[in-house]
């Protein structure tokens, strides 16, 4: 099965993955020392840079995404090849790896398991292991991380040690290590290390001595099949409801699957922000309560973000629900690219979603984008998320092929070959043709946020997808029409009370102003006389298309407190897509805007 | 001179203050180990509790709250004589007085001032010795903490260690202490502290060897009088200014008192929350940047807005501009009072300016009121606040009396006494009587809130003080009306956007509304047609005075994100004080309601 994304949108940015951003993130991995650090040659003492404990994630997430762009580049399969060496150079005789704790704090192995991110890592290379082997059938990596996660089974297997990871990662690894060997073990360990968390007594407290520690930060209050609210860490989080999710499938764990469900209908219910971006809160990168998504201090990690689709991709390829490609989509379109610039090497760990001349920036939360953050989990992410864009936007398989996003491209599987045009997400006009016909299903998503479409006139609708199953020839086409008119949005958050956000399609938009600009975009009300038409924005991105609004301006006064308030004037303004703001000057933004609903 | 509260509003604080606030703080110093901490009993292996960094501080503040009433309270008067003894005994031969390095990091003495609260207790020690003196005449507890202040000036003076403390607060302290034995050596130590904070090579990062160190949040960024924008800890910053004013004052140091009103201005012009609250930001308990105060992130401690009004008090007295008595109005009446329940024995830490039912609480940010905290400086920092609050609303002198808040009050001099009859802060109409006459200045100050106002037919204005000198006559009487209307008041804060607050004079008012109710105060809509009327809520708060308004509501939508806009209904609710919020059931609330500036 081929994907081959040929939209404005995705497919540039899995292009400039490949010529800027896995370039710049290795560069990066070799500047700050994290690539050297599998030569294991840090002492204590020793000038070099000493190895953090979440140094291996960055390098093996790096060289997964190679893994995933190497058929298209022959240096970056090179490279990698290279890379493979080395981190299998420094692996231990007893199958450990990890740079940290063999050269730094070697009395720790396996003993912080609450915040030394150990297990977290192993997940990571694990992942670049099996993304090495699919793409170029050579098991030499493969085979060194069996190695590794053997001994990772014996260590924790069910007489082992009770322990489970501070910060999820290696259940979703294990899920996939099971399905590229086949060999039952890992996807018992990871449904042990699932059902594990958040018994008690706590292993974190117990055996790790944190009595002081915040469970529900790292998902370990309760079991997690009794778990119904989505609380702390945003990635964590997410990255365990994707191995539960991973289990759930692989086993037939309807119970699993059902906790997987009442903590994504929590967090989309409550407490997503309008991009798909999770985490209302800076410390801890919290998800946050129900309806804190303030968005001024809006968290939503880029990484958190990326994670969401991971998890509603997978639940959406478990249930074939709707509701999980509405959020992936969200997620997809705008937080989960807003953190990553259109230069493809500038990026925002948080992802503010108001932001104003006088903020301060603070740890990760920046109003301009970074070529790169200490703890780099974002930009390195990147590298292996685009790649995967294709993979979220079609389920595929030898005779179905669900189009979940109709994003421009061409398919191309055993059975079938079809192409997609459309300029989605700018138009909601998509036209499917079958280039090589075959007997399949067709299924084609009616996206959640349109009300008004045109279908062709055969085919069934089942729920959100348009639906036709049957033997089709070369060259049959079918023609939608999403309706995409500009919307006001309003929302339940408090904060956000009488406030509206323009979407259009699956794109939320932004209003942003340089610095230098005499308006603010918070001196702009939308009222329902506010008037909206699209114009093309090529020049910020080819094929974007921007949104000119009237509005109301009510100046800002003059000082913090006033009893004067000013009169409203007569205004048209421009709103872009979210995902590229903060891509050219400095700039003030806003998503949400006072919406007067008064007639 | 005496003065003597008579008012509704602060006068039963006071009287709580005695009855409750005092006797519940010495309870939980001595509960947790706090008070025994002098003792020092604790060694490696104790099961006592180990004495934190800053439990001295704690305790000199509740010495010192309770050296100001000791003269009502014979059973305080005791137990303080009792706990100067208890402090004494934990002196060591060379003068040093802390329990934590006397007991636990005994090789850590002087050497971790960044962050180790070592000097910022001796502060407080001092603090509460001078208070403690100048209530009983007994010179034990001065001439002890004396004896540490000689040592400290050893350890810090010109030729000695070039450190200065991580959290400020000695400063105004050894200013203090030179006002109350006249040596001068006191005050250049204090002056050496202030000129030698944020010189280069920075103190914390070569001595300390803190090369990571944030230095704006210690206020060591720069030389102090080189200080332009109020950064950083806001306790931390307020009290460094407030010691700065002292210095300047006491030595007449004109570009030190300009660095203050600089720093000042940037707060109050810019940083500033609409209640007096001082700190945007939870993480680092930081003040943030211009316009960031967001209502339900606000962080704006208790101690903060109590330090606000220490500050802007001095720089009144130093130069009786009105600008500094706005802004002390502002804090005393609103922020500096809503930590602290009419109970008397609860307390808020962080104090919210919008609340909601979805909101988690995290580290010292809560939703209810809390009996105490492990971090206990809000709950003693109120012992020694409020009976100091006549000082705050009268400057006094042999010759002369400012009434800057005219609070019913009776103030006794040498050369006059004088009676205040009002209803402040719930009504601006004011008699000053002077009860027994004599040659003196009287002057009244014309609250920055007022547009309107009446007054006497004598006297004339100089800035914004009412002023009439002369040889007063027994029972002469002056009347003064300060209109006092509902106002809306609106803010260049960027999230807050078209959107108003209820003042009425000096109070800020807010709604709440139980969880139990099926209205959200964050439906609330004001208009330019709202109305508005005050009426008596005494079973709220004696005297207190409460404002029903006519609005619109807004229904939040049913879901997170909804392209569907309630329409308007007509709704009336109520605002109360803010300083009285979330002292009934658990509740909803917000100062700032979306208005909509359309006729």
């Amino acid at each position: 099965m081929e994907i081959k994304l040929k939209d404005t949108f995705f497919a540039p940015r899995q292009a400039m993955n490949i010529a800027v951003t896995i370039p710049s993130a290795i560069k990066r991995c070799e500047e700050t020392g994290r690539i050297d650090a599998f030569k294991l040659q840090w002492k204590p003492g020793s000038t070099l840079p000493q190895p953090h404990v979440f140094w291996d994630s960055d390098v093996a997430k790096v060289m997964e995404g190679m893994a995933y762009t190497a058929a298209s580049s022959p240096e970056i399969a090179q490279r990698l090849d290279k890379l493979v060496d080395l981190v299998i150079s420094a692996q231990q005789k007893d199958g450990y790896l990890n740079t940290h704790f063999t050269v730094t704090e070697t009395d720790k192995r396996w003993r912080e398991l609450f915040y030394k991110h150990e297990l977290y890592c192993a997940g990571h290379l694990t992942e670049a292991a099996v993304a090495h082997y699919n793409a170029t059938g050579d098991k030499k990596f493969l085979n060194a991380i069996r190695r590794y996660c053997d001994y990772i089974c014996d260590v924790f297997g069910p007489d082992g040690k009770q322990g489970y990871p501070g910060h999820e990662e290696i259940e979703l690894a294990l899920v996939k290590l099971y399905r590229a060997t086949g060999d039952e073990k890992y996807l018992r360990q990871a449904k042990l290390f699932i059902d594990r968390r958040g018994t008690s007594p706590n292993y974190f407290v117990t055996e790790e001595k944190q009595p002081e520690i915040v469970l529900p930060m790292f998902q370990a209050h309760k079991p997690v099949r009794e778990q119904t609210k989505a609380v702390g860490h945003a990635v964590r989080a997410l990255y365990l409801y994707s191995g539960m999710a991973d289990v759930a499938e692989a086993t037939g764990d309807q119970e699993l699957l059902a906790a997987c469900e009442r903590l994504f209908d929590d967090l989309a219910q409550n407490k997503m922000f309008i991009t798909g971006g999770v985490g209302s809160r800076q410390i801890g990168e919290c998800i946050g309560g129900a309806g804190e998504q303030v968005s001024e201090r809006s968290y939503a990690e880029s990484c958190a973000a990326m994670a969401l689709v991971l998890f509603t991709s997978r639940m959406l390829k478990i249930t074939g629900k709707s509701k999980y490609a509405d959020v992936m989509e969200r997620a997809l379109y705008n937080c989960a690219i807003s953190g990553l610039s259109l230069s493809g090497d500038r990026f925002f760990y948080a992802n503010l979603h108001a932001c104003h001349r006088g903020m301060e920036c603070q740890g990760h939360v920046a109003t301009e984008r970074q070529k790169w953050y200490e703890c780099s989990c974002c930009p390195t992410s990147y590298c292996r998320f685009l790649p995967q864009l294709g993979n979220f936007c079609f389920r595929t398989g030898a005779d179905y092929l669900a189009i979940d996003i109709p994003a421009a491209a061409r398919i191309k599987g055993d059975n079938y070959e079809v192409e997609i045009a459309s300029n989605y997400p700018y138009s909601g006009k998509v036209t499917v043709r079958v280039v090589r016909g075959g007997n399949f299903e067709l299924k084609v998503r009616i996206p959640g946020w349109c009300d008004k479409y045109t279908l062709p006139t055969t085919g069934n609708l089942k729920e959100a997808y348009w639906t036709l199953k049957k033997d089709f020839a070369d060259g049959e086409s079918f023609d939608f029409d999403f309706k995409m008119p500009v919307e006001t949005v309003f929302t339940s958050i408090p904060s956000l009370a009488s406030q509206a956000a323009l979407c259009r399609g699956p794109l939320v938009y932004c209003v942003e102003l340089p610095l230098t600009s005499e308006i603010s975009p918070f001196e702009l009300i939308l009222t329902p006389e506010s008037t909206f038409e699209t114009f093309p924005m090529d020049e910020l991105v080819p094929g974007c298309v921007g949104i000119r609004f009237t509005a109301k301006r009510l100046r800002k006064p003059d000082t913090l407190y006033s009893t004067q308030c000013a009169r409203l004037t007569d205004i048209s303004a421009v709103a872009i897509p979210y995902a590229f703001w903060q891509n050219r000057e400095k700039t003030e933004m806003t998503i949400f805007m006072p919406f007067y609903q008064v007639r």
